[in-house]
């Protein structure tokens, strides 16, 4: 469908490389004025007469005639580009100030400055694609995976837009079939066609269903697992949240109390997108600042779907108890890991132990008898941890401690935020507990709040179907809930829209796409 | 010259846009395999058949041969390249992991990721553009202000290296003179050809020195001016330096210390790059984080070349005083502002004068005269700035006050940092502290420390060449000092350079340039 939206007679452009200085950088100018526009403040050879899919050296001036910069331009004539209109793409050099002032420049010669997304809309306006795949667009720069970005490509390659095709197909089919009840109701033939009917829209609405559950999945993929790390102040957290996103992010100090707001960043481990939210060390404090952090970080905890306690191996016993009774019970339907940290400054072994390690190193297996808490705590100690004996009787007697005061099965593991290997065995613990599903080629999952709300009530609506065609209510009366069915599936792919709903989808693009 | 380069035999790929997401983004890849490279991961029409200039849609496929992104070529083939190589450009979704995943598997197929700078290096190594120029790119991208892209524009462009070559020109002309001098020298002719080849030597020296002196303005123009904002704590400098950079750049608080970091930003006024420091306030605090951070507001004072002392106008005379006693020392040489800040939050008037203002608007003139100090005071009261009358006596009370502290012909402005309207005022006044030269379209201004340091050391030997011209001392001794003139002047150009020399040079390119 194409659908028509006054705002697309202007011509408009924007900056469409990310913000920020780089070699390069791309103006991207749209519309039926864009050659004539972009000829005006032009020195080269004259674009009304280059084909389409060339790219040509040139200058651009200021309004005044004053060389702005050396660049490149692209030509692609309609209908053969993005948006389906003219458009002219001005590789010019990333310097932010030439940047803005070429779009400066382009908006003095008769441009309108691109609006978030509107490149995008008007592909979809001039019916380059449907909504959903226009969506998608924003998915695939948004993505930072590689399953986000797999779910994303196979939307914006139209395999979910296909599937609604599908299922369109089959429930106007199903209507067709309604009728035809209709049709016969004078001569009492519903009985049979009924159940028929109804195993079609059962098949149906578990296809609608499938895709409203891929929500789920759907929402992890594209915005991350929310990772909570929890713990005393000063127990390390923006230590390990930088090691865990190989990263300077959070300001790191001995001085109790540094980390105020609650820092978030994502990485990609093992595919999937972890959001980790560093939190303010949970204490009692006068500090209007700290508190208000404090507060925060509870809340985080609640957001997160993983927890990471991380616990300083050298706290007091009661400081720990103390703080197991506040987070324990806010963990309840949450993948806990207690992570021990700071081993490497617990104390120092006894001196014969000491002086048994300069003698001879004994295997792991006769250090572990000689420290006679091997089996219970193997979890806590991975076979290529090896610190000297007495540090690890240590550590040995913490984590035993430790394990008695976590619900049973918790995940837990002793690091130093500060030795690299530690982070790989945390990251693998952390795969384990996020226990996702893989995502295969082809797999269409919904990711869009949007689309899950439309296949919801979709799903809702073909249910009453299918209840009123069980209590032999009149065709007629079903055919309305398949409308509403194929009315909210509509919505998806844009079929069925409004000016108000594409504004709403388009502002959280990027500018210049 | 064109160089050699044994780095030059690979082919090179890099981000070319800048870092982070946006709607598109660019890879580039140059190289003599370039075409065969890209052609292993590429899906459309075959590379090897399309013409220079020319776009392609297709598809980019990972090492598995797995769809990652529709993407745009652009094919740039040698020497009509930025390079003067095949160049291939991969415009892509904007999306990082696409843009990671696209450079990762172009590696794969046999691409080198390329060094910061190395596609100018080519260029520069292929004869392309000198290395004056090479380096004019770097600083083409970095611009931020009018007046530093004309510099490093025309410096790309190569009117430094017109003048250089032009200097070159006329050294050589100065050595066959002196040649001509030592072929003739049994023939005692050298007094009159002496005293026109010193007034040669000093026209050129007057030019190279001309070029050296403006380094001082261009250092300016290219780095910024540095002003730093000091005061007590919570006088309101992050709010300030917020309202000068139009931005929420620091964090504010009603709460003292709120900035703990020194937070510097640049931004352009009048086309003049201004670097902005908003420092911690300055107070006695037991707090070590804070105190750390009061250092280093004193050492960003010392950098500065205009200082703005922000004054809380309601603070105590007392707390006025004891910082006028800290700071003004360290203000010499300095140009300084004094900004009355909180204007706005000054005892609201007495109820007659409150009364008369309802009654009846008096005029400027008048209403100074009513408050009797008008004509001490008038440069902290601008025209348009008409607060209550009452307030404004209190205002008028606490500049008079404050000027007294103040070194004679101190700027001096009553603002409220929350009102735009004084945000200009401010800006003008540190205008005119600045005082910089205005830059002509064509000026040729020497922003490289390499280049100022290679003139300043030409400007010597040819120094030395006057003297001994002067003192009558053989053409052969004076001729070496010519040479060396030259050598210092070829290694601007890149005429006279080391592996040594360009690798630091093109380590300060980003990476894709």
């Amino acid at each position: 469908m194409i659908f028509t939206d006054p705002l697309n007679q202007d011509t408009i452009c924007a900056i469409s490389t990310p913000q920020g200085m780089g070699g390069i950088a791309v103006v991207r100018v749209s519309g039926n004025r864009a050659i004539e526009i972009v000829s005006k403040r032009w020195q080269g050879k004259p674009l009304d007469q280059c084909e389409s899919h060339t790219v040509h050296l040139g200058h651009i001036t200021d309004s005044h005639g004053n060389l702005l910069d050396e660049v490149v331009v692209t030509l692609f004539r309609n209908p053969h580009s993005f948006t389906g209109e003219d458009v002219i793409e001005i590789a010019c050099h990333g310097s932010t100030w030439i940047q803005q002032q070429l779009v400066a420049t382009l908006i003095d010669a008769g441009c309108r400055a691109a609006a978030g997304g509107e490149f995008t809309r008007r592909a979809f306006a001039n019916g380059r694609m449907d909504l959903s795949q226009a969506e998608a667009v924003a998915d695939v720069i948004a993505s930072q995976s590689q399953a986000s970005h797999r779910v994303a490509m196979n939307q914006m390659r139209g395999k979910f837009s296909r599937e609604l095709n599908d299922l369109r197909d089959k429930l106007l089919h199903f209507v067709s079939l309604m009728e035809l009840e209709l049709d016969f109701s004078e001569e009492d033939v519903t009985f049979a066609d009924r159940s028929a009917v109804i195993n079609l829209a059962q098949e149906i609405h578990d296809v609608i269903s499938r895709l409203a559950h891929s929500y789920q999945a759907g929402n992890v993929i594209k915005n991350g697992l929310p990772v909570a790390i929890v713990g005393h102040t000063n127990a390390g957290k923006s230590t390990l949240l930088n090691a865990l996103l190989h990263d300077d992010r959070a300001l790191v100090s001995d001085i109790q109390g540094t980390t105020r707001d609650v820092i978030e960043d994502t990485i990609t481990v093992g595919g999937t997108l972890f959001r980790f939210i560093d939190t303010a060390g949970l204490r009692e404090t006068s500090d209007t600042v700290e508190s208000m952090g404090i507060e925060r970080s509870w809340t985080s905890l609640e957001r997160a779907r993983i927890v990471l306690w991380v616990i300083d191996a050298t706290a007091s016993d009661s400081e720990v108890k103390d703080l197991a009774s506040k987070i324990l019970p806010r963990c309840e339907g949450k993948q806990l890991i207690a992570v021990l940290n700071k081993v490497d400054l617990l104390p120092q072994p006894p001196q014969e132990l000491h002086e048994q390690d300069h003698q001879e190193l004994p295997t792991q297996g006769q250090r572990a008898a000689q420290l006679g808490c091997a089996v219970k705590s193997q979890p806590l100690l991975p076979q290529d941890h090896q610190p000297a004996a007495g540090q690890r009787a240590a550590q040995l007697g913490c984590a035993v401690k430790l394990q008695q005061l976590l619900p049973q099965g918790t995940r837990s593991i002793a690091i130093s935020a500060l030795q690299e290997g530690d982070i790989e065995r945390l990251q693998q613990l952390i795969l384990e507990a996020a226990a996702l599903p893989s995502v295969g080629e082809d797999a269409v999952i919904v990711t869009n709040a949007r689309h899950y709300q439309a296949l919801v009530r979709a799903s809702e609506a073909l249910d009453r179907a299918i209840d009123a065609l069980g209590m032999g209510i009149s065709g007629d009366l079903v055919s309305q809930d398949i409308r509403e069915t194929l009315h909210y599936l509509g919505e998806i792919t844009g079929e069925i829209t409004t000016h108000d709903i594409l504004g709403e989808i388009f502002s959280h693009f990027c500018i210049g796409k």
